[in-house]
């Protein structure tokens, strides 16, 4: 090994960490906004509390930030790309990414649950400055399975559905000779 | 969706978080120690950095908290059984888990290369009490990759390998009716 590797290599290894793919939705008073996120996962289990890491750029850190609620819901294989497209690719400032597509709430909490097998929403109990990206701790305070079904892997994205990946995305990595 | 859902309803909605299977190493000074972790997720691309979640009262746990150092093992889908077990549940407390199993080190720390399609080397940058648990930020200073491969999914390991779940792992639940 050497010892100080190219980033490419360090992003080549990084790149077999498997991962999820999955809606992550929060609210700033009326306005509701919500994004793709891979970097979702159960951190402890009594009680039950997950790890999402948001970039600080994107609109979804700022509501968490501030509401200290979000949800999560676990996108179906079979999501179209146009959805995938609205909640990776659209910025809530420029588009209501909520007007056209079925949601409900927990509380106040906003939750997608199209193309979702289950969605569970959350508390913020702590959270952590990690450079670009906040990292925040949500304790589950409810949560609702749909249907049976295979989960969209961020894998299943990349190589099926030919998928891109989002610059503010924790997985990034910059395309060669661009 | 009720206010208060049962336990084991949330835990059937988390059950569907997607995760890789991984061996986390670190040591104490002359002794090493590794374990099996999925909670190991990418969460920021610049620099790239790693959480990790690992329960208090697991020796890893205090090695990393003692050496900020740990490194993750990629593991190949075809990884024999006998070898999750060894670092999934077995303690190192009571066996030198690295007596028999293919390793080599980065500076000094700790790297199972055995069944391994890759490697990534971190130092602890920050960390955050969420529990029973605790979750380490590490940078990525030193990665390799051997080969191209399948990874070892969490979802594989229990429906194909009929793998159990480790009671301190982070998605522990309690079996029915014991």
């Amino acid at each position: 090994m050497s010892p100080m590797p190219e980033r490419s290599i360090i992003g080549n290894t990084l790149s077999q960490l498997t991962y999820g793919l999955y809606i992550v939705s929060s609210r700033d008073g009326e306005k509701l906004n919500g994004q793709i996120v891979n970097s979702v996962f159960q951190v402890t289990a009594e009680p039950p509390k997950v790890a999402i890491s948001l970039h600080k750029n994107n609109l979804t850190h700022s509501y968490v930030g501030k509401s200290r609620i979000f949800s999560v819901s676990v996108l179906s294989q079979d999501t179209p790309m146009i959805d995938i497209g609205l909640f990776g690719f659209k910025c809530g400032r420029d588009v209501n990414k909520f007007a056209k597509i079925a949601h409900k709430f927990s509380d106040s909490c906003p939750i997608v649950t199209e193309n979702a097998l289950s969605v569970f929403a959350c508390k913020v109990v702590s959270s952590l400055d990690i450079g670009t990206h906040t990292l925040f701790i949500g304790e589950v305070y409810d949560a609702e399975t749909f249907k049976e079904g295979v989960p969209l892997t961020y894998e299943y994205y990349k190589i099926v559905k030919k998928g891109r990946t989002q610059k503010n995305a924790t997985t990034y990595t910059e395309p060669k000779g661009v």
